[in-house]
């Protein structure tokens, strides 16, 4: 069990949170992120959890049945949400309604980190097939996005 | 029905999310604490608030079956958790068991915002007896934290 009081640690890492891997190797597209699990126990619910991407990096590009109820916590990025692209930074919500696409990219000189809430019981993401990855670049923003440009949102 | 994207505005607001009183005037004892609401969907379990404490201000010392799970996200205080006084700061972490009292303090000189997870379905708080209340004072760390000394913790 945890203890109940955990300290801050410099860097946006806590006592007695480890710092995992985003993803298993090579189940998806992602780079340069991190995961740790701040609340996770029996009598809650709900699970919150903090992403961390490094400069450049993103999140991967999928979608699901589940919500995600974001804040951003520290740093400056895009995020795309269906065909929508919005500039993110500290203490920003955004809701990430159930079967929408939605991908993070931190800018190219900030981490973006974020805490994210999410029931404990919710069903696995999926990736777009060739096909909705062709329909999502087909608008400019969205393709811009993808290719990193930092012009866009 | 909120926009998915919500701007975080200066001094701990956000788009579209109402200030609100902590409590019902006159339902508990508290000094200068505010509410948001920052995330409340049908799809989530969880729910996730906003609670700021101006200097010197406090919440109601309460407990409760369902637990709190808790990010400070600006300034400094103190909490009492069960028989425990611990100073807070930014990004501190503090789980609150079920039945546990708990009270937060925002130092003199700060406000003490915090994030507090629960679940959506969950108990009413109760208020200590007298009884309770003079056992908690008992000691004398828990009697200087409720008399609003600065030293404890």
């Amino acid at each position: 069990m945890k203890p109940n009081f955990r300290k801050a640690s410099p860097g946006f890492r806590w006592e007695g949170v480890d710092l995992l891997a985003y993803k298993d190797e090579g189940a998806a597209p992602f780079k340069s992120i991190s995961r740790q699990t701040l609340f996770h126990v029996e009598q809650l619910a709900g699970e919150l959890r903090y992403f961390e991407i490094a400069p450049g990096g993103y999140s991967t590009l999928e979608r699901h049945e589940h919500m995600h109820a974001v804040m951003i916590l520290r740093g400056r990025g895009r995020c795309l949400l269906g065909g929508e692209v919005r500039a993110v930074a500290a203490h920003d919500l955004v809701t990430i309604p159930s079967w929408t696409w939605h991908q993070f990219r931190a800018d190219a000189g900030e981490s973006l980190g974020f805490l994210c809430l999410v029931n404990k019981e919710r069903d696995r993401p999926k990736l777009p097939s060739s096909e909705e990855l062709a329909e999502l670049r087909a608008d400019p923003v969205v393709a811009a996005f993808f290719d990193g440009a930092r012009d866009a949102g």
